[in-house]
């Protein structure tokens, strides 16, 4: 018997219409046309989706459990993606809630290489949550960004990494900025005794993300960041199996809000495909998540799942020094703890503003 | 003076917050942190996001004018798309809906290489609206896809494209599907002297695109279908600008859920990247696009825009035979008709079917 995969859909209807609905999911995200014009009997049996459950969870609003043939996913990332939600996503009664997978997918993709368990061994950030902040603004020279990633260095920070606007941009080339900050970083763990990572952001196709990693390398740095849905999940797969010695931060440009459940796409998928570490927009912050979405996210990425490691949970978005005891209860000390303007508008005081929220983290009593 | 590009945002939101959610916006999509903390002049005038005007077109809905910097796209595809949308995606009250580009991306991202013109002149097809049908179900072996490439092919065709949900398959490799359907299509061309295209599914990330496309090449195929926002928008940049010799068909998998209007997504950024054709859900088939945003789509993808070929509009998504006079009408002579499932219905009788359906369009009189 093929072996299936489970993708739950929550879908918009009444409960006249949504045998029909989910029958026409099933069909849109396997073959695609009418099944009365399909002879195969192997591929009514094998290949043709199959709603397995329905149920009503609200007002016209129904959970739909429909098993896909792996097969189909010649099991590649971005065709998965493809089976999972490829037409369906174009249809706006539907959301993409969660998926459930058979043993090979883990084999197959094999989730983060490093996991929490290895940020903790690369920034020696043992028994507490770890700290985090973003260089920018964007427009500043490589000397500018080096300058301010010595501030925050010095203030005993675990990762610094480049905001996600940061590219190949002339006035901050890639390579350039880089090389600034890695030193600029590397001289401020002496001072410390820190193991700070500076996490760079890359940008662009397959071949331009391999060179800016041969250049991350160069630079003894261990860690990037990257935005799976910008450069494409296909790519993202790519990198991790190409680069297992580093470790993967991923961000959620274009795919915070997208009919996929923020939980599935940035805690599930993007942990399957790889990611370390994953950026997510806090609740009560800059973006509208809710602290429920934040909490199922943070489970997704670090629940036991699949014999996979366990994916940093990244909470940001508009996030202060005053909200880091809530945000410790909230997510207990399996997170990264990200703070960005919130810092950088210390501007002369930024190493000390750093410096209190490393130490408000280190000396947290959890509730 | 620095160069901007304009995005057109749609909010939802009410008179007293407009000015500040605007605001926002350009804050989001420029430097991403407080602007009182930016104290470099040159940032704050060239880089910082800028609110050129807001309308209000509607009840409880804005229309709003954000000058963005060029230079923060570093004239890459995706860096671009990180520009337009990236964090601001995450925000569900915003819709992009348009965009405005100084001629320097025209000449950067230069579009279509082949066009409307290139692909009649690929096929033939001249003074008529051009034809297409679809390879499916996925599940089926490359012979019996190539016996029905072969019947589709016969009823006089302009393309036979893959299904989107055929990648490199188990039971259907890509090399071998590839091959088998090519051979069907060359042998069918000989006997109708028709020049109908074959247009293998590509999947994957860059390096097995290219090898797909170097497989294209070596079956003397000429086009290929993408699906951009799965492979990510890079890849089809670096495709486009590796394979000049070779058209692009794009396929909206995976577009619907990126709240950017499909017009211009599927019409005017696919046809920026480089899109020969692009596909999309017509009216009253399988989806939900108005007549509206179809029309905007076609005239997207084909109006005068910065020197670009016109991309070929593809309105597709459960078509069949008998809507072929009324799309025609509604579309005008360049656009490709697609009719997948429609035609494949027809089983034993596939090539008269397509016959018909290829007769329809050529003797089709305009009102």
């Amino acid at each position: 018997m093929a072996s299936r995969l489970t993708a739950i859909y929550r879908i918009r209807a009444d409960e006249g219409s949504i045998d029909r609905r989910a029958d026409a999911i099933a069909t849109e995200q396997s073959v695609e046309m009418p099944i009365s014009a399909i002879d195969d009997p192997q591929i009514l049996a094998d290949i043709v989706g199959r709603v397995a459950g329905i149920k009503e969870i609200g007002e016209h609003l129904f959970e739909a459990r429909i098993d896909l043939a792996v097969t189909t996913t010649g099991l590649e990332a971005g065709q998965l993606m493809n089976m999972l939600f490829g037409n369906t996503s174009i249809h706006d009664d539907v959301v993409l809630h969660d998926v459930e997978f058979p043993p090979e997918m883990f084999s197959t993709f094999a989730g983060p290489r490093h996991g929490i368990d290895g940020l903790r061994a690369l920034t020696g950030a043992n028994g507490r949550a770890m700290t985090c902040s973003a260089l920018k603004p964007q427009g500043l020279s490589p000397a500018r960004l080096a300058e301010l990633a010595g501030q925050l260095a010095r203030g005993g920070l675990d990762f610094i990494k480049d905001d996600h606007g940061l590219a190949d941009q002339a006035y901050s080339p890639f390579a350039e900025r880089v090389r600034a900050c890695a030193r600029a970083v590397r001289e401020a763990r002496a001072a410390t005794g820190r193991h700070t990572l500076y996490v760079p952001s890359l940008s662009g196709d397959l071949d331009r993300l391999r060179m800016q990693i041969d250049l991350v390398r160069e630079n003894s740095l261990a860690m990037v960041l990257i935005a799976p849905m910008i450069v494409g999940i296909p790519a993202l797969s790519a990198l991790v199996n190409d680069y297992p010695e580093i470790a993967f931060m991923a961000h959620p440009a274009m795919a915070g809000a997208a009919r996929i459940a923020p939980p599935l796409l940035l805690g599930r998928l993007f942990r399957l495909f790889g990611a370390d570490a994953t950026i997510f927009p806090n609740h009560g912050g800059r973006f509208g998540y809710s602290r429920e979405t934040c909490r199922q996210l943070a489970e997704a990425a670090a629940a036991s799942w699949g014999g996979l490691r366990m994916t940093a949970p990244v909470p940001a978005g508009g996030m202060t020094l005053e909200r880091v005891p809530e945000m410790l209860d909230f997510y207990g000390p399996d997170v990264i703890l990200l703070i960005g303007g919130g810092l950088l508008a210390a501007r002369e005081r930024l190493t000390e503003s750093t410096a209190a929220f490393t130490r408000s983290v280190q000396q947290h009593q959890y509730k």
